[in-house]
């Protein structure tokens, strides 16, 4: 591990965690160089919906692969993005009535926050932009601003300015975005009008946060009325990881912009897409741009991914079914450690578990050693997040969740 | 090509300039669906140096994802990261003497400018940023404010502060960086001392504007002199693209940070580095993320491209000796139509024709009926742009340039 | 009126509400050029708490002019200046327990305003400030950040920065200042750790929002408590317009920075004090400056109103007094128009009444009909401000009340 | 001296240099609590041109003063503001050609150049603003951001953005703003095109910095060319301090807007104007206010200075003639010190002797010992800075200039 600790920066953060060396990966497995298997509750962070290096997608991706696919056009035309696109609108966007167009922002999830927040400026002549407390949303200077960590915001090195943050819901116990309705009221509030709100339904890195259907409307509507455009973060919670395939449905919120990534190129491989309104699409050729908006093979394994998955429903009941396992099992280890002030919180296959802080660490470390791998989240790093593939299976659930208790019941335990 | 025109967004750009699907592509050829072949002298944009879909390279990715090798392990320890970065070390840095770290700051190479811009003044406590006339540096916020293109510029939709532009070589006759080293020699000049100076060595989109030798020298010096960070952004020049691995490497110039992306990864698929001194890594783990900082495919072929191309200076060699080849070529071009006001610039295998505005688009369009692909760059698109991969063919580069010298005549002769 | 319509800006206000030329002052009445006089319960916006030409203030003016004392010295010793510092020590900040340091931080309010807010941002080394909703403390740049007034945010010309907005009291319903201490307290909540607060007990252009003790003291104690600064605006409501010298004194806080302007002039001359605790006092000689900070005729009419007015309770009591009287007067009005959504508030000789938007500018124009000058304030401009001298006769404030009640009547009526 | 130490904030600076307490003044003349006379040859940092306590000034301030004019009255209409307004166009903008409008931005000369960046910004609808080396236009925020020197610029606590600095006359050795020209002609610089260049003709705090009239010329010239705004601060420069009322009458220069302050009102009584070309009064009303708009006792004093001194040419004559006698004598002072690297500059009675860091400060302190005093300034405070009042007599001419030629020859004496 020798060249690690020489050559690569120290900012490097989950190789601290998990100190091993992986080599091989499937389905919902990562094996070391030792070839011990490890249960993987973390997901690529949300980047491995279907499982690591799923077969079907594999399949696709080495066929393209093979015969000399294009590999990298910037946004030049080319078979596979017009498959993308086409399959994209066939089996997403038709079926949910959304016209929305799509703009390929660059292969980062904070490639697609920026672009839409640099959109909704130019489009409203507005600069200001509202996000909320816990909210990350990347590491780039736009992204920056509207994100509420602190470790990262610092790491600007310079004062980040033309956003503000306002109360997530449960942040201040309103069940609507009261602040924020209070504030967008007042002609001399302080605030000016922003250009956009950028929200993630469920806040994934601030710990597992879940927005109601109810405040997500709210929110919606404040926006409609004072002519505020809404930024959907769904990076982390689309792609189905909350059952359907946008967090927002479920809310029946139709969102001005949609940031895509993560697991939306199926495979592991960079793919991100900036969803949006087709009046918004206002920006002359060449406006943004950027060198890898056109990793085909990215193309390939997203396309196939949604002609499997997304084809009909299968996938979205079985994640809502595994979510709710998920929630009572979460549930039966808060019960069976009544006074230790535990909660869970999460939707579909994202599911925090309430610790505490340095507790959530313990346990995390706890379940590492006994084979599953679960990150923590939140301001104090006091909850254990639940991500699976989606395409989890029954025993491996099982296996993770039985882990998961027990590695409860040692920390709290010991610290007893 | 309906799809595209509906649903994607307008703000794409190439697929205007060359308004064909391509489906397959090797080496320095492009393959629409129908068949024709296009020869690429644009090469992704220089992220494509060792030309489409390199046999070796890809040899080496299939059988890595055949194996299911880890796809994406964000920055966990995975044996594809150890490869590259022993290779990078055994390769290229030791060879050259430079001890600089490695941080992988997310898949596109703003993300390397974004964390170059954000280390630098986390490092030095000061805010202010030294850019260059015609620069471009990326998209996201941090990267637009380095940026001179107005176009990118105005995207943003906020002013862009924290950053200020100074001429670059040539800009104003200047043989130093002139009015850099008064600003930071006089105490009251109203530029804060900054915390870094971001360069390219050659602008590429700003219009094949090659920095001289010396006047990288005493730009170097001048920060060494003032304690300014140097960050050489080797997005486009670098990876062997002007001959040496480094474009800053002719100039014998070490920079405090370097930024390398597009041909980093080998095979087109994303990969950014960003290489820092030792004593510039200070960040706490965590501070800088992002998911796609570990796209093991592409450790893979980034690593077998190390290995092929730069475990001896066969390739260096060759592209230096292409290099002057075609300025040979253009100076004829240039030659052949005195009194047309051509001119020609470049080093190795990036190199300018000079043509003015309008012309330059149109011998493009010329030249791609042609079948020859190359791009326009400069303020007012006045520049024809030479990118071929760096293993194109003699028969290929012959083909390419005679394309080009007709294109030229046609073009010419037209306007008069 | 010709050169004032030809040559003066028309950025210019009070003279569109009041289209007279004033000639002469004394006491509570002005007196235009026909020799008519008006009531005036505007005070110069709170900068002539000792009335118009106050005779004795105007002896001391007269005596320092004719024995030719030094009228201008920016900040050089002189007799003057060091009569107003003890003077001001004396009878103003030992009696209270101050030991605040004094600084003269340029001629206008704002010049306190944003002395105080540089001074916060060297001394913490942070650089966020938070104001209020409706607040109001300045045009130059830096106060305009720290203003709700949307007029005078938009005037700016640029986004306003470094500042977030939060609410006053009874903005949002809290008695205490909810929403910022969860902002505080939550360390990812997007609001960085602030240098400052900077409040207004009363927000006079705001509405006359009247802060209570409790919330201006849970105020005090979260920046306390997160050891951020506490910055008291009291340029309108200092100087013993609410009774008290200083408006925060009934709340028993101690700011950390105070900003005095308006009246501790006392004659209507320019004169601006920033009050910081010893331990702020970190800049350098010259740090801050500016031509007009030794203005010394000010500093004499300065002094000899703090001889005169605060050597003794006197005026302070008669301020509570004749308050109170306005307070019932105007909760009279109100009670007369049931079902007209009128209200009151205000401390001590600064009183709202609340109209409605149109309405209190009709009231406004009507009493000026009769001789009353009374502003309008509130950001539907819906109250009628009272701000007469301190040392209005009570004829002069039955008189004045008689027109105001008179005027509410007329107004209403019509509006039937 | 005790409560000064006190009570006063450390940022005091003229009375560091100059530790005596001033009680009274006339004409040239100082005198100190002991009845010591001091020859002032820094006159209120060029406030006071009409010398102090000017007895024609102030007997039209005693008369006003004691028959209750008006003093204080916001932006209303009184007679005094009318004979100013009407004063002003007769005697200095018609027989000027100027239609300017008068604005009135509050007290300090800082609120002229804030009022004027804030009305450039919302005019042209841009927020760049260029500014000059070694410039100073005050302390408050948006005067900082426009400011050369780094003690003021850091005092800001936070990073200054909006604004670049470019070179003065002299700066780069160009006889014309060729770098500014450069930087406004390239599409893509990188300098985005500014609302306005905001310039002092003589850079008085910069070190007695004089721009050329060509300079001037072909800066006005680039300003019209990009549809730049030209903002003049002539706040220590203009009041005939150069010869001519406004210092860039002698270059034949328009500027969009002038800021006015310092001696404009005469009596060294706060009061600062903005000029404005009518087609630039776009402010609704209010958008820009301040309570010290309207200090009538300034006015009357200003109106009296115009009609004393600006309706026939003596005064400007005189100015230019004692200017040349002080270049004269400072000319001498150099020729006699061959090699010890003095040099001087100046226009009209604004002259600096250039002495070199340390140097200059030890000749002012000289001159302080023999009763008079000069200011030094420049980066390194290496000039001995000369601004007597305008209405010195010949005596006191040569009697200041005789002791500023012992004090350097004793200070290079000592140096020897």
């Amino acid at each position: 591990m020798n060249i690690f600790e020489q050559r690569e920066s120290g900012v490097r953060s989950y190789s601290r965690r998990w100190p091993v060396v992986f080599s091989r990966a499937t389905g919902s497995r990562l094996y070391d160089e030792d070839g011990r298997g490890w249960l993987d509750f973390f997901a690529g962070a949300g980047s491995l919906n279907y499982g690591h290096n799923n077969p079907v997608l594999k399949r696709a991706l080495l066929d393209y692969i093979e015969h000399d696919g294009v590999t990298q056009a910037l946004d030049m035309f080319t078979s596979a993005r017009r498959e993308l696109l086409e399959t994209l609108h066939e089996l997403v966007l038709r079926p949910r009535g959304l016209d929305h167009k799509v703009l390929f922002p660059g292969p980062g999830g904070a490639n697609a926050v920026e672009a839409a927040m640099k959109l909704a400026r130019t489009v409203t002549g507005r600069t200001e932009i509202v996000h909320f407390t816990n909210s990350f949303h990347g590491a780039t200077l736009g992204a920056l601003t509207v994100t509420g960590n602190p470790l990262h915001r610092r790491s600007a090195g310079l004062p980040l300015t033309g956003t503000t943050a306002v109360p997530f819901d449960g942040y201040d116990g309103h069940p609507r975005p009261e602040h924020l309705a209070r504030m967008l009221a007042g002609p001399a509030s302080g605030l000016d009008r922003p250009a956009a709100v950028v929200v993630e339904t469920v806040q994934a890195e601030g710990g597992v946060n879940v927005a109601s259907a109810e405040w997500l409307r709210a929110l919606a509507e404040l926006c409609r009325e004072h002519g505020v455009l809404l930024i959907v973060d769904d990076i982390q919670a689309g792609c189905g990881r909350t059952g359907a395939f946008f967090s927002f449905e479920d809310a029946g919120v139709v969102p001005d912009l949609v940031c895509l990534s993560k697991s939306i190129g199926g495979y592991g491989l960079p793919l991100t897409l900036l969803l949006l309104r087709p009046e918004l699409d206002v920006w002359r050729p060449g406006a943004h741009s950027g060198t890898f908006r056109g990793v085909n093979p990215a193309f390939v394994t997203a396309t196939e991914a949604l002609r499997v998955y997304w084809r009909d429903d299968v996938l979205e009941k079985s994640t809502r079914a595994k979510g709710e396992w998920v929630a009572h099992a979460l549930g039966a280890i808060v019960a069976a450690h009544p006074g230790a002030g535990l909660a869970t919180r999460g939707r579909g296959l994202i599911h925090g578990l309430v610790l505490g802080a340095g507790l959530a660490d313990a346990v995390s470390d706890e379940a590492s050693a006994r084979g599953l791998l679960v990150e923590t989240a939140g301001p104090y790093d006091e909850v254990v997040k639940l991500l699976p593939p989606l395409t989890v299976t029954d025993a491996e659930l099982a296996e993770g969740l039985g882990i998961l208790e027990e590695s409860v019941r040692v920390v709290l335990g010991r610290a007893d």
